[in-house]
């Protein structure tokens, strides 16, 4: 990323997420960016709702991953590649239908490991699930 | 579930299945299930890599949770249904295009707990990641 | 626990703590305790420093979990008790011989499940770890 | 680690070990040693309980720790060092006093990045908890 300011980071990462065929699919689109901070939102509908009729929880972590990858990806420099080492979910409420949100942070970006949270809240502000991810940050081959 | 007989069991499953719309959207289908082990396939393409080419952390995520949650499915009582509490996601290979497995085993299903773990493996049997995954367990609410 | 002010649940914590030899033995004591919140602290010597003279991994989870544990003590009714389902460290930098204070705080307590996390932060002030704990609360029995 | 045998590396390790006091003070004792797998055990007394006469998750989670620490120690190259980037322990039965083993394997060790797992075991063989762990494998500086 090359942005120099928070507008222009949020364009930035909104070509570049428009290039890949998996957010059309998700349904996951950009709500902010700044450094370090992203945050996404994905309007539930029947496609990602379980047997009972609840937001599955893998529709969940699939946000958390992609706000903490976006998160991290704004922090480091410009020519380096994050990739996902491990990450961790914590369901805390039964996640309804209607608008969620999943605003992630890079905690902590070292030279070859990120940390990164990300909290899974519902349109009234409600916290749905924590998420923890670890991020191995790599200069980008040529 | 009620099936007295694997294949009675898989049978059950694909019914309850195909009357949720995620499956059909997400593109994962049942390949075996036996009590407290059921195996689910994708079969990757462009819509679920990421911007680098690889298949999305989250995608395999939602593999492991589905597994991992049928496979406890299958080892409780007919009346209990199940919440995922916490599940983590350990990546040890850059995921391929091609079909990917999700292998789910209950490891121990206590009268309110379950934990389960999965194997991500790709179409040459190579480990992609590892799951672990607690469940809640509770008995239906009539 | 039945203290109605901050003062008094310190102190009536302190009196539980000191009741247990592990206390003693790990060198670990109260700092602060609210509802929902608790601080303890650890001087770091040369027991709990591994083969790289870097504290070791696990003291710092046990830290977290006497921490987080305590901190949903807290925040439950008298008459229950928690039991750790599962417990994840992250640990962002090496932490250095000295003071390491533990920061655990109950984010969400449900009728089976809470969710508690904790910072494990170094005399200066600097994170060393993020952790996070599952807990089963129930009842105690007669 | 130079050895070329398990019983040269039980004993390097041993010799390891008995350098630091950390080993004294825990009471944790090398079992076994093999090329990514590493055996410990501790015999639990009144020290390593909790309020309610359970071993404590702490004490358990440095088992984990150091046994797959161990377990990644023997599979990487002699000059090579690793440092816990995350850990994380699924408890699925109360560990009660006696003899607790934790048998640690390297399950991927990568350029980088090192995945272990072990499990933690009683005297009559039950599984007590599961821990997975992520380590960071750099080149020792000189």
């Amino acid at each position: 990323l090359t942005a120099s300011t928070d507008d222009e980071l949020l364009d930035e990462l909104r070509d570049k997420l428009s290039a890949t065929p998996f957010y059309g699919w998700s349904g996951i689109s950009l709500e902010s960016a700044a450094r370090a901070e992203v945050t996404i939102t994905l309007e539930i509908d029947e496609r990602h709702v379980n047997l009972q009729g609840l937001v599955h929880g893998g529709v969940l972590a699939t946000m958390a991953d992609v706000a903490m990858g976006l998160a991290v990806r704004t922090a480091v420099e410009p020519d380096r590649r994050h990739v996902t080492i491990e990450m961790g979910m914590h369901y805390v409420r039964p996640a309804p239908r209607g608008r969620i949100r999943a605003a992630g942070r890079a905690v902590h970006v070292g030279g070859q490991i990120a940390y990164a949270e990300a909290d899974l809240i519902d349109g009234a502000g409600r916290l749905l699930a924590r998420a923890t991810g670890t991020y191995s940050v790599a200069r980008e081959r040529a």
